[in-house]
């Protein structure tokens, strides 16, 4: 075996292994290739080419920074392809290729590299895309933070899927998969100054099978939007926005794990400002809403899926929440930035 | 205009835009938006659907972390279009789909981030690909280097063209496309604390016209590859470890700019070892070797084109050099990291 083709448990990352030489042609064999096992990604060669997986083609890109990188329920590996992968799924995509970027900090150990590229092929596989590409670019010490990773998701749309928000209109009901917050709550639990016990989990997952049992339940469904950094609180708006439409939510049906809403008391956040990583944001007709929750309800992962809200004529932009209270409040955007990196 | 919408001549990224919030909805329809027009783009949605280009599609990403991000004919943002769609261009396809990630580091100047997006959109728009997806993250001050670039690149694969390591056999002939190390010399010159004066410019260009003008040529084109990191000799190296073959180059055909064979003997560098990012590797049967050269040099982009070698069936893996004074030489793989962040 040539030197680089293996390394020690103590072995770090070196601005050779980013040169394209030796070093950078050994980490890529030792570590990379022996997770991503895809026969194009294999060859080498500067593209993979590849059969057209469908006449109309998703395509989404992601970059991924969380810190800390390992935190309860998830890694930054398999948040990579979860992210991307619900992207897809947002367009009634079946996800299929997927592509990664990794820009690594010299210093980073290469058993966390080996261990995160591992949840990355582990996610991938048990989403059925292959990683037909990948870079490695390495930084020097201080110029990064460990590692990042940029994917790319191309997806299969099938024929007369077409979910967005232009296919919302006033009266559509607003359903959530699931409960809210739980991704940012996790990664803020293990955070440096900030460390505090929860049992909630990141709810890191990839979704494209629960949207196509959707779509199958209920072919009317309009759109569906993942709810990341801003939580449902940026996406409701941003839809609200795009469309000239109004969102009014009802406050006592949201699902909120009580162990968020306690943290997020504890942090000063709003649980709807907070990222999610395997909840979707559904919105169909409202003649549909049962159906569709239906469906939801039956999928191990929108077991707690709930009809949260209905979409108006206006005011455009304007999102609502109706209180548990009986009272009205705007839900705006986030404002500032209280959770940083947290995917 | 609500907040957000424009920016005053001194802001830089802060945190808040990549919050998911009211400023990065802000910080992308002032900016990114601004240069990047793309339909679907401009649609927010979470991935872009298009109609496939093609039955056969190469796919390709790459990480930018070049610095200085503003070199002698180039800058990041041109650079990031020119390496992913040289990428698909190697394996014969026609670039037709770019995404964008970008990791910010707090405080960049947005004036500068303005400046590589504009530079990155006419890249796009000369290249004749559409920036379709993009994302932007930021990372605390500190814990990056102002701005990285992932882009992934999707091209249409003619029927029956297929250009690859596999097709190379002992006979044919190498060429290059123009003069070596220019890329990695012009980034050199502008480093700090190795601040040298040359005239000599990044190589950086979009080589997917001039691939097509060499295959439309010679359609017995076995392969094409582009020297970046590394060089002609971490390419070459690559080339013979996968095929199992021997490249013989002739030193006194290699063409090199005096002022980049200077700087490189100042540096103590090799210029076989130094990165291109607008030349092309190419094979092809011998017998052909001289039309191919004709249309390479008939092209802007391949003026200064040479044969500089020929395949041979063995040693194995064996890249050697037959140098002016009629000696041989091996040339290896860069060992170690005498050129970070060329690209």
């Amino acid at each position: 075996m040539s030197r680089g083709d293996t390394f020690g448990s103590d072995a770090r990352v070196e601005l050779a292994h980013g040169a394209g030489g030796r070093a950078m042609h050994g980490l890529i064999a030792a570590l990379f290739r022996r997770h991503l096992t895809d026969h194009e990604l294999a060859r080498g060669e500067d593209a993979a080419v590849l059969a057209a997986p469908g006449e109309r083609l998703a395509c989404a890109t992601d970059g991924y920074v969380v810190a800390p990188r390992f935190f309860p329920g998830g890694d930054l590996g398999a948040l990579a392809v979860h992210g991307t992968v619900n992207d897809l799924a947002c367009r009634g995509a079946r996800p299929v290729w997927l592509t990664a970027g990794f820009i690594l900090e010299e210093g980073l150990a290469l058993a966390e590299l080996d261990a995160l590229v591992a949840s990355m092929a582990a996610a991938a596989r048990a989403a059925g895309v292959a990683v037909v590409a990948g870079d490695t670019k390495v930084v020097e010490r201080g110029k990064g933070d460990g590692v990042f990773i940029t994917t790319t998701g191309v997806g299969a749309v099938p024929a007369g899927v077409d979910l967005g928000v232009h296919r919302i209109r006033a009266g559509d009901a607003v359903l959530v998969s699931g409960t809210l917050g739980d991704h940012g709550v996790a990664v803020m639990s293990k955070r440096s100054g900030l460390a505090f016990t929860t049992a909630i989990r990141s709810d890191s997952a990839a979704l494209h099978d629960l949207a196509a049992a959707m779509r199958a339940a209920v072919p009317e469904l309009r759109a569906l939007r993942d709810p990341t950094r801003g939580g449902v609180a940026a996406t409701l708006n941003e839809i609200a926005d795009a469309g000239g439409l109004a969102v009014r939510l009802d406050e006592a049906a949201l699902p909120i794990a009580e162990a968020v809403r306690g943290a997020c008391e504890l942090l000063g956040l709003d649980p709807l400002d907070v990222a999610n990583e395997g909840k979707l944001l559904a919105f169909c007709p409202p003649a549909r809403a049962d159906a569709l929750l239906e469906a939801m309800r039956a999928h191990p992962l929108g077991r707690d899926a709930a009809v949260v809200g209905e979409v108006a004529a206006g005011p455009a932009g304007l999102v609502e929440l109706a209180t548990a209270f009986g009272g009205r409040r705007v839900v705006d955007w986030l404002a500032g930035e209280p959770l940083p990196r947290i995917c």
